[in-house]
């Protein structure tokens, strides 16, 4: 029993000297990982007509490379994911916006933890989706095009890090050298034409397989998550970053379009027993900052005066019909400089707070 | 104290109730990952000439999608790394093959653990690669055109699950009816010009920012992975399953090409004071079953008849020049069935432990 009684001093001495040498929270703990690994998931099988043909399939000769009776499997999701020791009952299920990948939610352009380590600490299950035609989901049923044309400035605007290639002032995108070289690499394109039924029918097969969850959503996903909503009730709750598009109303309750520098805006109707569903369940949408309330020249900014605007009229939308619809401007709270990509931005840590914050308070923990 | 002994009994009982309900090798034990992220590394940049227009950049005018002054970050690889705790020394990096991303070393097509867990569990650090223009690391400096043409089954006889739709008699793949949709949604598609010279930039690049490692190929991968090794001195080791062309000879020692039905297998030249650079690591080279000696009539067959003659005639040359290369095939060792992906197969435990002796015994653990 004496040798007992050593070991614990000896534990209690290691750990008062690990709170001496290690500030608090500059330590990470090891991540408890119960079980981890990836699947595809939804999609099509598309056929060519005649017989498969394997010794004279044309593969090694350029001019006849035949296809006749062979299959195609595309159209599904890819989707990492990672269970924690003690988990939480309801896992989150994390949708990149458009020209992602899964990377969106991974570690930030300079290095630091994403959300999914940041929720994996907080004990959620973490499922990570390539959208389908996207990433490691890259074969499609339908052909395309690749351009490789020149664009990274285009998206240094709508992405909101700044103007021409100037960062906003007081933006808490990470401006060493190497984090924007690295946020530029996370693009990746397109592997089939972008169509939204195809990607919700391959997250409704998601949450029909994995049950009840969160759905995390950026942008582009936004709006596809308010419409994969409409056709499944797992979804419990959704967290939505900056939605860009395709907010839902009932078809007798359409807003007009919201034309901005570049482009309008549009609402979608559907009918009021479909609409009715997004009032059922806890929604919270976050906006970063630099977003403008009047017209101004730059199309960047221009399409998230309408985007916010319009997630304005939607939330009151939602709302007025017995939803539970939060929207928040961070600048409104107090949280300034976040670019389009609050999640990777400096301050991701108190984005990932706010977000669990609203959890708990609706139960979703 | 006797406090202490209770517990110290019930931890017992529950220890020798697991083993009574789960038989051995059942139960997982949790993976503890000390640290986990992904990152982008290598690439190029291109810069369109003219100044960006941030106003008129022409984006929302499809007539009009100027890149004048724009930038394009491309080319690099993507990177999913996982630490455990009281990790080896030297991590394993991995790199899939042609027409595929890093989710072969993934979940099995069945659902079982793959590589990624396997050697996690045998404590190595473990990075998994997407090469530059495939899965996440989908942005190329080149454009391309995706086809979406059904091939499916000229893909079941080159990766050796069979003929036409029929797997071969005692075949490893998984053959329950989810298995084969899963594997042929692995296939993803290259999102630029398939570039070696593009790819080995990208993993010396890995090599050189994380310094000493082990190379896992796998079938295209391998004679890049060849390639790779006479650039970058931390390579310290390569696993190659199934290696399919691009065997380096010294340029006085070209063996003749191997002709196959479909097509020829040429080597590769390089001089002899590089030729001597894979002289100086261990290399160990497994192929599957199915592979026949002689010229039969199915092209999927084939060419592995000759890439299998041409990693003979390899192995001897490197052998020859002090070298120590292992070529396994492994129906001489009496594991039969395995397909093109033996890390996936249902035997896939197996072929791991295999690898891990290896390690061990070149003393790479």
């Amino acid at each position: 029993m004496h040798y007992q009684n050593n070991i614990s001093f000896f534990a209690f001495l290691a750990v008062v000297l690990m709170m001496i040498v290690f500030p608090s929270h500059a330590q990470k703990q090891p991540l408890i990982i119960e079980e981890q690994g990836s699947f595809m998931v939804g999609g099509e099988i598309v056929k060519a007509s005649g017989t498969f043909d394997p010794i004279n399939h044309g593969y090694f000769n350029p001019s006849n490379q035949a296809s006749e009776g062979q299959t195609l499997h595309g159209d599904h999701a890819y989707v990492f994911y990672q269970i924690p020791q003690d988990k939480r009952k309801l896992p989150l299920i994390f949708w990149h916006g458009y020209g992602q990948s899964a990377k969106t939610w991974e570690t930030t352009p300079d290095g630091r933890e994403g959300f999914q380590n940041i929720f994996l600490r907080k004990q959620f299950p973490v499922y990570l989706i390539d959208q389908p035609r996207r990433g490691k989901a890259g074969r499609s049923t339908e052909p395309t095009t690749i351009t490789a044309k020149p664009d990274d400035q285009l998206w240094f605007g709508i992405f909101r890090l700044g103007i021409d290639n100037e960062f906003f002032k007081g933006s808490q995108f990470p401006q060493d050298s190497l984090a924007l070289n690295h946020f530029y690499r996370q693009i990746t394109p397109d592997t089939g034409p972008l169509d939204i039924e195809v990607n919700i029918n391959a997250v409704t097969a998601l949450f029909d397989k994995i049950g009840a969850g969160i759905l995390v959503t950026h942008s582009h996903s936004g709006g596809q998550g308010w419409l994969t909503a409409l056709q499944n009730d797992n979804i419990k709750g959704i967290v939505s970053y900056e939605p860009g598009s395709n907010f839902v109303f009932p078809e007798n309750e359409i807003p007009d379009p919201i034309s901005y520098v570049g482009g309008k805006l549009s609402a979608r109707g559907v009918p009021m027993s479909d609409f009715k569903k997004l009032t059922q369940i806890p929604i919270i949408i976050y906006y970063g900052d630099y977003i403008p309330t009047e017209p101004v020249k730059y199309p960047g900014q221009e399409q998230w005066r309408a985007a916010l605007a319009m997630a304005k009229t939607w939330s009151n939308a939602v709302n007025k019909h017995g939803g539970d619809v939060t929207l928040i401007y961070l600048p409104d709270i107090g949280i300034k400089g976040n670019s389009h990509f609050p999640m990777s931005d400096l301050n991701n840590e108190k984005i990932a707070e706010l977000m669990f914050n609203w959890l708990q308070e609706k139960g979703l923990d």
